[in-house]
């Protein structure tokens, strides 16, 4: 027997072999008939996930149990199970299945319609507060923050290109897909294309999947056969969901370390991450809501950035957010100049007065305000921000603190200013370089000059990390580097 | 209501309160009256810090308890009471009420007079020794350290201070408090001022609490307001004090880690960090004293260091210590030459003939003999070291592994004398030059030479972490630069 | 009394004084009287690796009870005790005993004929297949690769000799065996020789020991005084000799760091990495199958590379292999270019046409196909490798993954390759540079462009961490240093 039936009556053995060996016990009953016979195949195919899924909060609470909690407690951020199944846990087949007829990636499977990739917008189902917080994220929008933005283009390029000293042309060739996809958009997400079916041997026979370009794929910004944007597992990795391994700073630090966004690396450095490595293996990460002081001792990313964190009478300091910029007020990273936040995750709509793509003109002068927040606005976000602190320090620490990072970004944007008017004065004297500020020698180390160092330091400063601020990627390097760029040109 | 009065009236509403609430338990009796009125109200507006404490020692020992325990199982170092009430735990007033006519940041607070911080100096009451111990260490005096030596001085503005190109006679702008803050004495410690009360906003109204400057700051040599040196908190954070954390590696990564001082970086490469990673969840981090083998089986920072470490018949291997360089024979870093420890932590008074404060001279030929310890010191201090390794290792080992080190600072401090050499000719050839030998171009490659190669190469060599002696910092990225600085010279 | 009687007699005192106190209780039955022994005494004199012993599996199992388990449960690989005594569990003295006639540091100890060093050749009597497996490996072969090539012997030299400006002929002094000890032997192992017995004093009195010259080491490829090679406690350390410790990363990553070998960094950063730090914690690093997805649900190094792997119904998805390159199909660093796998450890043996030592020709058009594994036999290792992947991840994601790795191995060699051409026609104008790649200032930023860079992109590519593909030692540096390369030749 070979071809397209073996797999069907085989699946059918293991099915029968299943019931016969296991039964239906209580607690078997409250997964769904199709999640079951998912599970009793995959249990042979990928176990692993099979186990990883037993052990999440998903295979053992139904979405009535779920929404029996009080609301502070909650998981879900529906308030009825509407046309959802209330009554049986959240299984296989349960989010596999969702909304079919706009997944691309939807194929049949031993007579099921399954989505290959499972999205945002079909966790919404159950999470329509976290998914809408996301989708308006600069995490949502990081793939198109990279391709719409001409100046970011250009860095791509630069950075991954490989050198063509042969081409008249060209300085280098210009990045291929499979390098940004194992570089920039391994975090910023790739947009999943379906190629089509292709047929895979497999001990059960030939099998038709999916066909899919730019993956595997995890970034935050992924764009999804379905056309959501984003990637839940990017935080929640794999089947257990886990909100112990999002709030956990290693998760984090998947994308946010040194040299160019050193978040963790600082973190660690601080007395805050201090304590979380010496004493983080005896807190609570499980816990909905998330008790400063009781569930941990010090924050993690997640504490000042996102969770939903009360006091010890249960008073709200920070509400749940997965728009993961929307506590902050300054932007620190990623560009020349320290700025306010933008107004919404594309970034690619700043625009200055010359129509450039940058909240900041490269001589400091000119802010692309209309798509960046109000100083109100800024105001407002760190009073809230220091309820979080408060939880621990006096105002007079807090205020103390960041009055240090207001006096850092003037610091670090000075910098700024005095490497650029060198090269801007380069520019001036060399005008067929200005058109790519990225890939001449002196330009990349201008490009660190930003890129690496201004940006430690003022993470240095945020989260309390000297070393970043000094010799590590700090003050030092950046002394250096400017001394290199104006040697070398001035040569 | 509005004013001084309204916070008076409302604390008193919520101890009245708490009292009706939670009555005066058994538990509660040995909270002294003064530190329950604290908790009542603090458990509202800083509430982490009321659970860190409830966590720590302190919350359930009293003094008498301490002091019943065997003098070797015990964390005070006075003999009896004194003055102090042996009854009561360590609660919030004991500690931020003592010697308030010392305290500058001494202020009202809802009639009690409350120091803001607290100081080694105020600890000392039930921690003679440790304070003691302390106050004489580099530790204690890390700020004087950097402020009180001419040549440190000038690396500080020279590594923070801002390119100036359009100023005539300066080649960048001096290193503002802040960057220093941000940066040298975020570790080193800041001088902590009193510009006197100023009015915050509160919940409970407006009130009057101590304006410090150059705070927060928990560097090791802080100056606080008492004017003892030193910051407890450094290690035993916040209101847990915890000796937990103090013997944790990480604490000590804070400040001792890389490029500069890559202590902790080499140690978790190391066997011994290694096997701390992999087995250290399962250690007793809190035993007092604390047994080789059984406790822990690989050491961490504080038991080569400072730890009181005991066999398995409890035959101590070494004293606790808090003078963190006394049992250390060589220093190994922050200087271009290794060279014996200091007498004392007053760095500073290392003086050369010509008055420099440096303990070997740029060309290797002179010592500062007279603050340095003696070969019969240094012998003694190796020789008790031994000890600890002794727990573990039997003397061939030990033998073979400082003998390495020995071998391996000779040949270091070859690599500084003949980096230093081409320097000094420059220095001859261009004497303007040699006024700051930290703000060149290549005095900052020259810089590095020691202040991360040489630093590396020895740490490594100190603690087995090879790969700092070799691509990480170590005799790779060392010979490039050497020949970078001979390139660009000659130029 | 002195001399030496004194040891003896007090060692008798010791045990003596022991069995009164202890007695020999139906535990202690199982240690052989040897053994026992040397616990008495050692527990004074070294207590650490008594304990550590005590906790090991070797202290509380004979062999007997070893062999009893199910094959696949087994940690031995022998399948009868032969000569050995089944009933006593594994002391002291049943290894440091082992084959005394081929130990050149076998010493008289307390009348005991005792081997300083422990061989991977004595450890073979329990573990045949183990040893076996790991003899052909390059980890056993380390030393011997970096000795008897002469491409990696000028490489060692240049890399750790000091500059020598004064001399005629020599731009640096060659490197000293501390200086290898200390760095490139500390991981790949020393060749330990004994000099003869030297005397040392105890608090036993004068005793003799093996005088043991490049000792401490821990090296995988170490030379034993039994002329056997390698270090069973690089992986297993000390007394516990444990199998957990081997199975967290913690432990490979003694060698396999950045930013030469930045397996563990990219492995950290990577998902697998980010789920091993936030739930690590609670995995079984003991179980012995280990079972994917029920015992770990992501995996460490030892996982992929050397565990035995099962699923959930107990098939075998990777055989356990002490031959650590023997699932692995093409080699990623420690070269320029990217190639097949060796056909054994011994890769001196690699020669090109014209004798170099090299796998590939520097000008990337010659394999050295004889000592390299066929295209069939890579194909095989990949598509088992693949099982392990198959745990957790369907066929799609696994051939995508791999997909993408064959496209960065040619991105990474063809950045070689255009680096490598500059340097080709620099030594064509310039042969007596020729002689020595690696000791000019461009030539050793040209050895970090394939020794540092493409290291970390390809294991960036390999392992999923695309921040070392990226900024942190990837294309954006490589980018740099070229240019770097290119000016300064053209200078």
């Amino acid at each position: 027997m070979s071809g397209k039936n073996r797999p069907v009556l085989l699946l059918l053995a293991i099915a029968v072999f299943s019931l016969a060996l296991f039964g239906n016990s209580a607690e078997d009953a409250k997964i769904s008939d199709e999640s079951q016979l998912c599970i009793d195949c995959h249990l042979q195919y990928t176990p692993g996930i099979v186990s990883d899924w037993k052990k999440s909060r998903h295979s053992r609470t139904t979405l009535n149990e779920a929404l029996s909690k009080k609301e502070i407690e909650r998981r879900v951020s529906i308030s009825e199970t509407g046309t959802l199944n209330g009554d049986i846990v959240v299984g296989c087949y349960e989010c596999h299945s969702m909304n079919p007829d706009v997944h691309k990636d939807n194929f049949e499977h031993f007579g099921y319609a399954i989505n290959a990739i499972v999205s945002p917008n079909d966790c919404r189902s159950c999470h329509p507060e976290e998914a809408s917080q996301y989708s308006g994220s600069k995490k949502a929008h990081a793939l198109d923050i990279l391709r719409k933005n001409k100046t970011y283009d250009l860095l791509v390029n630069a950075s991954l290109g490989i050198p063509n000293p042969h081409g008249d042309n060209h300085k280098y060739h210009k990045a291929t897909e499979n390098q940004k996809n194992e570089t920039c958009f391994a975090c910023h997400g790739t947009e999943v294309e379906v190629k089509g079916l292709k047929t895979i041997d497999t001990d059960l026979g030939e099998m038709e999947i999916p066909d899919l370009a730019n993956y595997p794929n995890t970034g935050v910004g992924r764009i999804n056969p379905d056309g959501s944007k984003g990637s839940c597992t990017s935080c929640h990795p794999r089947h257990s969901f886990s909100i112990e391994v999002a709030r956990d700073p290693a998760t984090c630090a998947q994308c946010h370390l040194e040299p160019d966004v050193p978040a963790y690396d600082v973190y660690i450095e601080s007395k805050h991450g201090n304590i979380f490595k010496a004493k983080g293996k005896e807190w609570n990460f499980e816990n909905v809501p998330w008790q400063a002081g009781e569930d941990f001792t010090a924050p993690t990313c997640a504490t000042c950035h996102n969770s939903l964190v009360v006091d010890a009478e249960g008073n709200i300091l920070a509400e749940r957010t997965h728009d993961f910029g929307s506590r902050l007020w300054v932007r620190i990273f990623g560009l020349p100049y320290s700025h306010p936040q933008p107004k919404d995750g594309r970034t690619w709509l700043t625009k200055l007065s010359d129509g450039t793509q940058l909240p900041v003109s490269l001589d400091g002068s000119e802010f692309a305000d209309s798509h960046l927040i109000s100083p109100d606005e800024m105001n407002r976000r760190r009073d809230s921000f220091k309820k979080v602190c408060g939880a621990c320090h006096g105002s007079g620490w807090a205020d103390g603190h960041f009055t240090r990072l207001d006096s850092t970004l003037k610091d670090t944007d000075a910098m700024v200013k005095v490497s650029t008017e060198i090269m801007l004065e380069y520019w001036k004297k060399n005008p067929e370089e200005a058109a790519n500020p990225f890939d001449g020698l002196e330009e990349r180390w201008w490009t660190k000059q930003w890129l690496y160092y201004m940006s430690s330091i003022r993470y240095a400063s945020a989260m309390s990390g000297p070393d970043y601020a000094t010799f590590k990627d700090g003050w030092y390097e950046s002394n250096i580097n400017y001394l290199k760029i104006k040697k070398s040109l001035s040569d």
